[in-house]
């Protein structure tokens, strides 16, 4: 079976967080997986991810991430690097709370089918910002 | 005359600003060139992008930006689009002052030979808390 390509297996995991399936998404993820919110610092594996992404899925409606430009290297054999621009959007849970929305340059590492390296770029600040007025 | 791949565009670019030549550096942007700092703002332009650089030329010593990934197209007429992951590093001028380091995730669209957007995304107040210990 020819494994997903890299930039398929982003947007996968990515559709998988949209549809707040966190099983699916931390399934593409390798045991020692490194995801680096630069500004905040880091977890490792399935399980470190998980209880990041919990809160968010959690504390927010509806979950859309846009990616405005994305690049890729495919080595073949599943492995190979994805950089994407998106907008990481979170619907707010109040009535008429609009979204979170957080400009995001996000850097993935792909080995054999699993995500090794997510590192995201992004200014805390503006997440604060967003965040306080949730 | 073949115009350069938009990725030995854009190293061309960062290695005129590592030897401070803004001439050769705002050579390569186009006139209507977009240099979005994304959490501070946008500047348009050799002139403006000249303007924010000269800040950095003249109050740092050398100037490092290591590159940790690069990818990029490649259409062949000298148009692309390139993703890097950096750590931009500027020798402070006081004695023993070391080096600011910023993480930084930049886009770069090429068109024609020129940079006509260049979006860096990172953290404004880690770059703060750097300027800061200068």
């Amino acid at each position: 079976m020819t494994p997903p390509s890299p930039a398929d297996l982003v947007a996968s995991f990515i559709a998988h967080l949209e549809r707040k399936d966190l099983d699916a998404a931390c399934a593409l993820v390798s045991d020692t997986c490194e995801y680096d919110n630069v500004p905040i610092g880091k977890v490792f594996g399935p399980e470190g991810i998980r209880q990041i992404l919990e809160g968010f899925v959690a504390g927010f409606g509806r979950i859309e991430w846009q990616v405005l430009h994305q690049l890729s290297t495919d080595d073949g054999d599943g492995s190979g690097t994805v950089m994407n621009e998106r907008i990481d959007r979170f619907e707010r849970l109040a009535p008429g709370g609009g979204w979170l929305e957080l400009p995001v340059a996000g850097l993935f590492i792909v080995q054999r089918g699993r995500i090794t390296l997510w590192r995201d770029y992004f200014d805390q600040g503006t997440l604060m910002q967003q965040m306080a007025a949730t």
